[in-house]
Parts: structure tokens; C-alpha cells; sequence
């Protein structure tokens, strides 16, 4: 059986990330999502690449759903991309869409020929 | 065989925490608490959510009793509640009845959607 | 916000549980299933209890389907259980609706008054 | 940027696999290989499944190449499969083409539902 | 504040123990209970000894009632007893209480001048 | 046997604490102890209570010497002490024998009712 | 300072070690004796060794009393012995003193050029 | 079989060592760099070295390729290196081809003569 | 720096290896030697491939003595040799070298391409 | 077989440290040894105690030599020290013969009587 839903061709977009209204805008804290199942795909040897991702933001008025986290995520399940710029890449487009007052992702790749990655990007500093 | 006590219908209520008058007050000490066995409803699936409470404070004239605690937090059982909101509520309602020189609270949820989510919400300074 | 979806009053029933085709009748073969987030009521006491369940089988004809476990377990969380009748109680569920060639359960129950409980029930023996 | 080489939309082949002479038949011993990034679709829900296959055997006069195993666990990247029906065809395909002596699979999923499931099958008895 | 109810001067008696009816005696199934809050003295030296008790049975017609099996372990609290004598004392205690199928008791000590010691005692055989 | 020594009906007192001089203290340095086998019994509901001490210090003039601080803590085996009371009591009292320039002790509990607390307390600030 | 008791020139003699009477002799059980600080010296080297003993016995009429057991295993402290041979001399003496049922002795060496040696003698069958 | 591609009798070189355009320059972020597999020779015994190197630095222009980076540290394989030199040495070298805003190197090895060492070095302040 | 000592072309000899006179042949017992160290070449790619050996075996007159094994070992550091091929061989060695009663080695290689394996090889039975 | 190399009857001495020349003065780098095989008598009881000692400095111009530091600390075999006194007595003995610009050594001491004790000293402050 092949499925249809996983094999869209195109670029990920920021466009399926949904907010709603942070429920405390009057406190700074802190929330810590970890997805362990990121997957992509490395554009040099067309290999699939593994990783987990770590994202902390203390959110100003809008916090992402995180329903719609993981859709933007499998987007990359397909997607050719290196570790140092996806990372960033996943980092602009949370702020654009959460507007934080900070946000960081460490993202930690899986060994690739014996040596392991991590890359850890940051916007803003923590309130 | 179905329990009368854990069906109250109403929303739960930080008026059964009950507090004790603080052994030491002056001096700036800290008690931390950790409830492993928080559970909640989420409010739009309906699907039962569980996770680790860890309570850090500084007392000031009061402490919490550690049963009235527990009975405070198992009025979660069915009530639904966001992660975000929950914890900022927790938060609130124990400020509110020992009026703390400190507090925080982490929040750490199973995961959902192969996703987990940690809340950190703080009251005030580490003295 | 109170929820109506978990406050049915009526016995734990497995009648939710549902079945489908074992793909590999031909082959004996192990299928284990960890649900980690079981809860129900003490009976004598009114406390929530927490537990994690494994539950090991070779399927006959019928595998149960994962989310119908998932619902079949859910409905003890408001319902009063001692540790030894809920672990047997599941294993006759169980083995009535998927008519197994063997099946074990292994229930570890977390600590109350410092002394923690695994039952271990079986049905038949492994092939 | 879209990767052709992972797009490919036919069901997974065992033709992928390569197999090189074993170096000592007169001897049996073990081989166990654990493959941690496997993923496929769950047929049901679309979404994607990711789990460890620990692949153990007693080779007769072949073994599978290891290159050539990956590609084969590979192309399952955008293939719908149950767990249980994945686990028992990856052990007839690996057994089709290397015929051993002996051959078991242990697929360990990741949690789903706060549910996590592993497979264990079997070919022939460990001499 | 010395208090009264752990002065108890005589010696540990197997009365306080309860039993309740096995809810399954057509079925051989294990219970396991992990004590690890056991202490008791150490006739010799006068010093307090601790140690982690696994009590594993087959019930027949009579299971022990968790609560009293604590209050039947604190009665050691403050009695001189050596590792090998009280271990296969309270396994004759609660093999007399409950006239199990079978029942074993791992005791685990904490170490004592840099050596620790594990007294295993079995009861029958395992069904 | 019920032994003589561990039945003193008295509260616990500093008087058994003994200091030897400091060999060094012309250097600023920490010296760590940890007491897993702490134990005393709870005012409330007579149960006995489980405790790991850690205490931290830079002593002035005078070391506790270890053997009588074991002594000193056995003392609470049959006391009546809530958490808070008596970590901030052995503070003031290894202070008032030590004299040092700075203590600190965590004193972490075992769970009751599923809910474990950790209390630290510090007298003056480390150098 | 220079200590006098450690400084025994003799090789170590099974005469230090002490027994009590086996308790339970009617009941087969097995004791277990974690010795984690035992060093001893290389013959060929000079260098110190260091390991850990895990010795286990069905006792007959008699057990080893456990602080002769300590310094039993410390007279090796400045002896020089084989890996191969001093587990094998230990098991001897103990089996000699103790005349059990059954006992194994499991050496365990840290590691010395990278690699590291476990060595397993046994007396008799475990009944 | 003897191969021919290891046995290169020059000193290291950081001629193999290549580059890429850092992706996202105007963003101080950190990359992490763990690799596990890296070996030496002792200058001094002849004796093999093993030790884990993990690399973090803030990139300016330039990040350093994976691939390279290997084949880089593969060249140590056969070459005579004290912990301390060779440990500054990949950092001057590493600094010299990316010229990092930040640089720091820990390289942990594994024991000799029952005694470990790491050596940390930094090349800058980390932004 | 460059080393002559490890640059040896030729291919891997048993004949380094020495033994010492079984001290206890009267008794079979199992000795166990654990290499983490392993380090060879992979013939088809020229990468270095790195392991950890555990050999365990009953020695019969013979037994290995370690040092020597060290530097047997130490041979495979820039020898081209497949898993299964390299194990075999090694066991072959031991086998000659010690003709011991049974001898197992189990070698563990780190992951390759997000896979790793190991070859688990036997000579006779265990006694 | 009783050695005469390790009754050397003399007081530990620093004469045994050799030294080597930093071979990058130029740059403040921490250079951590970890010795977890430290062995000295108790002068009060006469037992051995164990410890493991964790050195950390920034050289200046001279660093230790690890096997001379090895045999500096095999000195302390037989040789009585308190927990207090051997462990500054270490530092100013590194300090004299190595004038690091910093240096910090944790000596972690194995439990006795339940109690484990850890001494952290510390010369100069990290640059």
C-alpha cells in the first residue's frame, strides 16, 4: 500500500503551525516541548537523517498548538535539509508565527559515520 | 462497583488546602514537593493527560499540609484542563493560600502525539 | 469545566474491545503491549491507585485493536478495583474477546504506605 | 529543496536485499543486528510510526549485506503497515532470501496513545 | 516528644497479620510486594540494620492484607534479630498465616562495613 | 529479644555530638556527608518516616566527628519529628556544636501517599 | 604515620575466619555476600588490584560469620595473587571452614591495559 | 589482507579539513560535535589510546564538514600523541580553518593504570 | 610524530599470544575477558570499525595470558577484516592457542550507517 | 608470596611527582584526573578505606606526570589518614611540585557505617 498524505512534494511552510491566545500573557514561563521523532532527509546523500528536538520559549500572547507542531514537523519527513540549517530554519518560523518573548531549540541528530551533532539556536533572551 | 467520592461534578477548589504555620520562619528554606501522579483530562479529546508536578517554595508564615495537598490535586482527576492554564492555576491557587516568599513549579506531561511538554511557572524571586 | 465523557457510572465493560485478523495465524508469535498510564480507584480506601500494565499473547485468530484497549482500560478510572481482581479481571476480558493460544499480564503498581505490588496472571501456556 | 530518490511509490521489494557467502557454515553462530531508525505509515491514520528492529540468526550459507538491509528497511519510510503484519513480512523476506537456520525479529515501537507495542516473531528453533 | 506506639517491648508476633480471600483461587498467578522500608537491630552490635524485603507468592485460599504486612514488618523496628534468622522467620510467619502454593523472600541488606548481604528463602515450589 | 540500648525514652539531644579540630583551617573547604539511613516517626500518624541526609559545610575551628553524628541521628529512630521541624533542629544543632562558616542540608524523604518532599535549609553563606 | 596492623608479612590464612550455627539448617536457602573492596597485589607487576567478590552458598551446619569474612579478605591486601589463582583459594578456604551445600564465588576485576577479567568458581550444585 | 589507505607514515595535517558557508552568520548559535571513535598512540609505551572528543563552537564564515572532520581526526590513528598536546593542537587546527567566534574542545580518555583523563581547552568567550 | 611499532604490514599472527599453566584444572570454572578496545579496518570501505570482544571461556590446561592477548589484539588495529570473518578467526586462535574445555566470544561493534552488530561465535559446550 | 615493594614503611613523600613541561602555557585549559582506586588505612580503626579522587587544574608551567602520580598516590596503601587530612595534604603535595595557576581535588570516600563522606579542596581560583 503507498499513501498519499506523506508524499507532497513541496517545501515545509509555516503555514500549518496554529496558535491559540496564551492563557497568562501577565507571567513569564517557560514551556519545553521535546519531539523525539524528528526525521529528514540529508541532501548530499539522499540518506534519511534522525533527531530530537528540544524547544523552549516563553510565549508573549500566542502559544503553538502542538497538533499542529507535529504536521509542521513531518513536513520535513521527505525534505532534503542540513542539520545547522534546519534548525534555524524551524527556529524563524516559530518565532514568525509565535512571536515569543525567547525561544531556543537544541536540536540532536543521531550518529552519522561515528560522530553525532547537536545544534542549539536561540531568539531572544530568557525574561 | 462505582465510588461515590471521586465523582463531585464541580470544579476543583484550592478551599481544601489547608496550611500549617511555618516552623522556621525566620529563615529562608526550601521545601520542595514532587506528586508523580497528577492526572487530568485534556478538554478537547476527551483523553486523559498525566504527568509529574515538582512544588518548590520558601515559605513565609505558612506551609501547606501535604494530605490537603494531595486531595487538592486529585480534584484534577476529571476536570479538563490545557497544560499552559493548568499549571499557571496550580500556581495561583497555592500563592493564594500560603501567600509563599518564593514558588515554582515544573509540570512535566507524558507524551501526546509522541510529543511531551513541560510547563515552568515561577511566583517571585529565590530569596 | 467539568467533563461528561468520564463520568459514566456503569461497570468497567468489554464490550468497547475490538478485534481484527491475525495477519500470521500461521506462525506462533509474540505480541507485547506496555500501557504505563493505568489508573483506578482503591476500593476500601477511595484513593486513586496507578499502575502499568504488559500484557504479552500469541494472537489465534484475533489480535485486540490498540485504541479499543486503550478504551477498554480507561473505564476503570473511576472504578473501585483491588489489585489482585482488576489484574485477573482484565486477563478473562482479555481472553474472552481475543481467544488467545497464551496470554500474561503483569500489573506493577506503584508504592502505597511504602510497599509497591506486581500481580502476574497467565492463561494457558507460551507455545 | 524535493528529494526524487525518496519519493518512490511502489510497495518495498526484497530484491533490494544482497546477500554474501557466509564465512564459516560449518560453524552455527549468531548475528544479531539492531536497526534503530526504522519508520513507516500507520495505514489507518496516516501518521508515521518509528521503532528499533533487533534482527537475530544463525546464517546457512548466506548472509544479508548490511548496506544492502538498510535500503531494504528504507524503502518502508513511506509504506503503510500494521506492526504486526510488518514484522512478520520483513522476517519472510529476510528469510526468503538468506534461508537460515535460524531467524527472529523483535520490532520495538514507540509509544502510541500512551501505548507502546513490540513484535516478536520467529523462524525455525536456535540450534 | 517521645511517643508511645512504637515502645512496644515484645517480641514481632505474626498475629497482627490479616488475610483476605484470594479472589482467584482457581488460577496460579504471582503476587509480588516490595518492602523496602524494612528495619530492624543488630543484636550484636546494637545497631539499626535496613534492608529491602521482596516477598513473591502463590496464593491458595488466603492472600495477606497489605496494611497489616506493614504493621507486621514494624514490629522489627526496634528487635535484635541477624539477617539469615529474621529472614526465614518471616517467611515461616506469613507461610503460616497464609498457607501459600508457594512463597519466596528475597532480603536485601544495606551494606555493613563495606559488604552487603541477600538472604534468598523458598517456601514449596513454584506452581 | 527486645534490646536495652535503642529504647531510650528521651528526646534527641547535641550532647552526644563530637568535633575533632580542623586540620586544615587556614583553607576554605567543603566537606559533604551522606546519611541515607535516616529514620524517625511521624507525629501525625505514628508511622515511621525515611530520609537521606546530605550535609554540606566549611568548618571553622571544629569537625563533627562522623561516628557521633550516626549516633546523633539515631537518636530520631523512635522521635516524633514532621519534615520541616526536624531538618531545621539538626541544622541548629550541628551548628551550634560546629560553629562553622557555613552548613547546608537536604534532607529528601521517601513518598508518602505518593507525594515525596525535600527539604533544604542553609545557615549562612557559603564562602 | 605508619600503622602496624596492615603490615602482617604472613600469607593470608583461612584461621581469622569465624562461623555461627546455620539457623535453618532443615531449609535449603542461599546467602549472598557482596564484597565490593577487596585488593590484592600483582605478582608480576607489583601494581595493585582491586575487585569485587560476589560470594553465594547454601549453607550446610554452618555460615561464615561476616566480620571474620572482612578480615579474612583483607590479609590479601598486600599479598600477591593471580587473578585465576586467588579466586579459586578463596573458594577453597571458605568451602574448607564453611562446608556448605553449595557455593559460587564471582571475581569481578577492574580494568587494567583496557581490559578487564571476571573470574566464576563453583563447589558443588545449587541444591 | 594489509591495506594501504591507513598506513600514510605523515604527521596529521589540517589540509583535509573543509568548509562550508555558515548558513546562518548573522545568529550566534552553538554546534555540538561528539566523536566517540577517536584514537592515538602513546608516544611513550607505543600503547593505543582511545578518548571521545566533543566539539562545541559558535561559527563565524565558515562551519567545518562532517565527512572532513573524520578524516581529519582517522589521521591520528597511527600517530604518536600526548593527551595534553594533541587535545591543543585540534583546536589550533580547527580554529585555523574555521576561525570560530568560539571554540572548546573536551577530550575525554578512556583509563590507563586504572586512572582517567580529560583535557578541556577554549579557544575565545563563548557570545 | 610518526610510530614504527605499530606499522607492522603483515597480517595478524597467532603466534603472540602466551599461555600459563591452568592453576586449578581439577575444576571447571569460566574465566571472562572483556576488550572494549577492539579496533579494525573495514576492507570494503577502508574505515576503521571499533568493538568491544567478550571472551568467556573454561579453561582446560592452558589459559591465555593477558597481556599477550593485548597485543594479539592490538595486531587487528590496520587489518582489513569483516565482522563475521574477524570473530571466527579470533576464536580460532584462542581455540588453538589455549584448547580450552568451551570458549564463547560475543563482539559488539558500534553502529554503522544507524546499525549495529554482533557476532556471537562458540567452541564446544559449557561444562 | 608476601611482596617487598609495597611495605615500604616510610610516610607518603612528594618526591616520587615528576613533572613534564606544559606544552601550552600560552592558554588556560583544565586537565581533569579521575583516580578511583585511592586505598588508605583509617588511623583510628585500622581499616582500609576507598575513595576515588577527582583532580582538576590549569597548569602553568609544569604539569604531572600520570604514572608518577599514580605511584605518589599507591603510597597511601598503608598508610593512616583521615578523610580531612589526606585530602588537603594531597592538594598542597600537587601544588608544591606542579604551581598550577588553579587546582581542585573531590576525594569521594566509599560508606562506612552508613555514612559516605566526600572532601572538596581547592587552590587558587579558576582563571
Amino acid at each position: 500500500m503507498v499513501l498519499n498524505q506523506v508524499t507532497s512534494m513541496s517545501d515545509p511552510s509555516k503555514d500549518v503551525l496554529e496558535t491559540f491566545d496564551n492563557p497568562y500573557p501577565q507571567r513569564d514561563y517557560v514551556i519545553d516541548t521535546v519531539a523525539p521523532e524528528f526525521t529528514s532527509m540529508c541532501p548530499k546523500t539522499g540518506q534519511p537523517d534522525f533527531g530530537t528536538l528540544t524547544i523552549s520559549y516563553v510565549a508573549d500572547q500566542k502559544c503553538y498548538e502542538l497538533k499542529s507542531l507535529k504536521h509542521y514537523l513531518q513536513q520535513f519527513r521527505n525534505h532534503g535539509a542540513f542539520y545547522e540549517s534546519v534548525t534555524n530554519m524551524i527556529l524563524d518560523d516559530l518565532v514568525a508565527v509565535t512571536e515569543p518573548r525567547w525561544m531556543k531549540i537544541e536540536a540532536a541528530f543521531t550518529p552519522r559515520g561515528g560522530i553525532r551533532t547537536t545544534v542549539i539556536v536561540e531568539h531572544g533572551k530568557q525574561p
